[in-house]
């Protein structure tokens, strides 16, 4: 994790009125404001504007004005309310002609798909005049040893391997906006694979982050504990939450990967001094990644015997690539009958225990490790949601032993509850490999 | 789907340097959006700028120009970095006093958590001058009845029963600014609480608006079937996208409610006849919640049998409250053993059709049917990611016999072809119920 430091000031101008109605979170903002910040740009606004052609127009040339950079999401599909390709080249003065390539590219995209192409969509296909396409995306990265004036005053197109928008690059006089489709699936990977090397003459030093990821711990209590490395300035260390874990990243600027690197080390070293037990990794996606990998190395195999989560740790773990050479399966056993019948829990527990005991969940955790063959099993079991008493056990089985782990619920909020319990199945088990 | 038209224009700007460092998800924005659009505001424009006097006074001054109303959120808390308070104040050339009530109430909130009172938030008792404190809510809901103009050149102060940092609201010259707390735990429940009330003598008529949610259809391709509709202005219709479903939005501004509904009815009729087959719901939250409550009624049971989608299918359904009573359970068979061993598919089937054909789908569909004992199964099992053709199939079993659909990926994109394959077999689900 280490990008690049330049002293352009940069605006994000989101166009879309579902955002504007609130139907739409827009984490297409967070998504950009933090890869910009990582590249060592300077946002000084983020905005939103629908889907109207005076104010986009006017907040356009606004954004314009003031800043190096204007970067646009949205606005870029092929109906009537897609405005934004039309409206920035019109207010540039900037000439958009169709384009045969992308229109090819477009009609394989829907021939794939056994799909008629909608009219509409030939929309996409308009781009600036004399625009260079960078179909491919190896070709582009050609161009990164080019300074930034010598790109000056063209035009630029990205290829949407996840959809028809294109997205599009304007320099001019020393300023440039980018064009970016609106879906999050689309805009993401484009981001990545063409916009960060297209803004790569525009940056001047190195800026590395690592991000130090927990489980077991609350925000507050690791920001605590770290309490006065936060008000570091380089490296800086920032703490934040995301999807029921705690994270730290830690940021350094300097002139070469190496001094970063440097400066890092030392704040590094004591954070995992002070946080190592709750610490699974650094510079990881996820914990599901991180665990499967832990399972290959050590050749084992695991299955999931799943009530309050339903399919959601198995569902997480086989969106990994690779998962089904670590994961044979899960059952999910939503009713008594499946715990007993299919994990061999026995009718004694359900009767006399519950069917969110400590001892039913070890007992669907044996059921599944004995009935699926694996390794480990993990299992859960609980009230997510309700009028009864919110609780949960998940338990893990293995050649070691079986263990178990209770969990209350301070909150009525399924999904939440869900999420946690899913958590706790996960790093118990990451625990123990 | 019904709320309270206003005339008036709206812009929100919230405060804070995390979110343009990407640290922080604005969900402000849309919570405010959201409720803004259900009370009939126009909203204009979303910005964000950061923790910085000269940008905030000058987007502030642009946004009180051209809007009857700006909301605020963020920047009242009590450290040197937050400015909202004094620099909006500062803007309209209003003073800005300390309150004794505000105070008191302030070292009340640390008292009861045993906690002594930092310096810094006294700044928090600082409040517009002659502003009025509306300590308990109940207080001002009297305020109702009065027309806007009573309240004009004014302000007000709001509770805060989450935090310490007051809500104030400033009318002026027929405009008004609403300054709130950051955190979403604070901001929320003082929208609800206080802001709703307060913005009701603004409200002059009614808006209402109805969702039709679609699947097996494009986004482009419906809007297409539509594409006369979409140019209306009252009813307006929009299409969007959303989780690999299309869904239109129609919307009418009318006096009363009743009036409201007469101008959509025919709109609505008319999309029902375009696009019948592919609309499984109007107002409903997700396929899933509209799948579940089929089978209640029906009095029906399922389960599913999972390979590709991995759990996907039984996540979203246990996701929903109430799903334990018609979901009885899943089998994620991740590899041939579970496919045969657990859920009867043939070694036959394996062998020469194999474990992503159609033939595997239907005996993985049949197989899960028998052996969980539920009216409905359905099946899925497909390349999400790879070096094979990328392809699913998926099937659906029941006392009518059995029926299977195959999918054809055209991206190398594993979590976006999972949603695929879920989609998929939760429409054919729903097409036979």
């Amino acid at each position: 994790m280490g990008e690049c430091v330049s002293l352009a000031s940069c605006e994000i101008l989101c166009v879309g009125t579902e955002l504007l109605l609130g139907d739409t979170l827009n984490t297409n903002a967070r998504f950009l404001s933090r890869e910009l910040a990582d590249a060592g740009f300077t946002l000084h606004r983020q905005a939103v504007v629908g889907d109207n052609p005076e104010r986009l127009h006017r907040d356009f040339l606004t954004a314009w004005e003031r800043s190096d950079f204007v970067i646009l999401t949205g606005g870029l599909g092929p109906t009537a309310d897609d405005i934004t390709r039309e409206t920035v080249c019109g207010a540039l003065g900037i000439e958009l002609v169709e384009s045969p390539e992308l229109l090819e590219a477009m009609q394989t995209f829907f021939c794939i798909r056994s799909l008629e192409m909608p009219k509409s969509n030939r929309r996409q296909a308009m781009v600036p005049v004399n625009a260079e396409l960078i179909m491919q995306n190896s070709e582009f990265s050609e161009r990164l040893s080019q300074k930034r004036d010598v790109i000056n005053n063209s035009a630029f197109v990205f290829p949407n391997p996840h959809g028809t928008a294109p997205g599009i690059a304007i320099t001019q006089n020393g300023k440039c906006a980018i064009l970016l489709p609106g879906p999050p699936s689309e805009m993401e990977p484009m981001f990545r694979q063409s916009v960060r090397n297209f803004l790569a003459p525009w940056i001047d030093g190195i800026l590395i982050s690592h991000e130090v990821r927990t489980m077991g711990i609350g925000e507050s209590a690791m920001a605590e504990a770290v309490a006065d490395l936060l008000d570091g300035q380089n490296p800086s260390v920032a703490p934040y939450a995301k999807s029921g874990e705690a994270l730290l990243r830690i940021t350094a600027k300097a002139k070469t990967r190496e001094e970063a690197e440097v400066l890092i080390a030392p704040v590094l070293e004591e954070i995992k001094r002070r946080l190592g037990g709750f610490i699974y990794g650094v510079d990881v996606p996820n914990v599901e990644t991180v665990l499967l990998d832990k399972l290959c190395k050590a050749g084992k195999t695991l299955c999931t015997a799943e009530s309050i989560t339903g399919g959601g740790i198995a569902k997480r773990l086989t969106d990994c690539p690779g998962a089904s050479k670590i994961l044979l399966g899960s059952i999910v056993a939503y009713c008594n009958e499946m715990k007993q019948g299919l994990l061999g829990v026995s009718a004694k527990t359900l009767q006399e225990n519950g069917a969110v005991s400590e001892q039913c969940a070890i007992e669907m955790a044996q059921g599944a490790r004995k009935k699926i063959g694996t390794d480990f099993a993990i299992s859960t079991t609980g009230y997510a949601d309700g009028n009864e008493q919110l609780r949960a056990n998940v338990a893990l089985d293995s050649e070691a032993g079986t263990q178990v782990q209770h969990i209350t619920f301070a909150r009525n909020n399924r999904k939440a509850n869900k999420l946690t319990a899913e958590n706790t199945a996960l790093w118990l088990l990451m625990q123990n490999i």
